[in-house]
């Protein structure tokens, strides 16, 4: 029996290997995938592994965290692109078969500190 | 035995009630609280008790989804100031005594899809 957390730590290493095939064996047909910030959203299998295949740039992805709890599970990645690094925030929710079903996506920017706290807070 | 996601639920329960007594009995001493997309970091539950009880707006987080792994746990909620929605994503490690040790926050902001996926995406 694989966990949700194994299941989401094959989709990254899967997806940092651009093994399309292995990668979409790891998705429902009807996946739906998500993105809040840009309101955008893809359903099927066939269109998510496109979008994906067809994602522009250098990009390479490491796992920093993933936890996994029944269905579902939630992992952290940081993402490097042409030397530029953002974090990337990922839940997913898996279907009775153990494949995954839904996932929404986060890609937080940098932002400066609003000011107020700095009697509070360091800068690293 | 309290699981990390029973910690984790009960973290925004008793925030969301400005419960800051009850809030402060989750977290570790030494906690650490980081914001990577701004650099910022709060160290020690007196200094990190005091930044959550200072923060301006009347803001209100509700828990969208709550994952916890062993010592691990992450959640996404929904926070509403002003009637502005916002989610935020937060990744939490639990020291040997269940106690909240360190938490990274992410708050992403909305975007604008990028051109070349019209294809692949609807909005919603």
């Amino acid at each position: 029996m694989t966990t949700s957390d194994e299941v989401v730590r094959e989709y990254w290493t899967r997806a940092e290997a651009r093994d399309w095939a292995g990668f979409g064996e790891l998705l429902a047909d009807d996946v739906v995938y998500e993105l809040p910030q840009s309101r955008e959203r893809i359903r099927g299998k066939v269109d998510y592994l496109r979008f994906n295949e067809e994602y522009p740039g250098d990009w390479h992805a490491s796992l920093v965290r993933a936890v996994g709890q029944g269905s579902h599970a939630a992992t952290w990645i940081s993402v490097t692109t042409d030397g530029e690094e953002q974090a990337a925030l990922t839940f997913f929710e898996l279907d009775d078969q153990g494949l995954i079903a839904r996932i929404t996506d986060f890609w937080p920017e940098p932002y400066e500190p609003p000011p107020g706290r700095e009697h509070l807070v360091e800068r690293f």
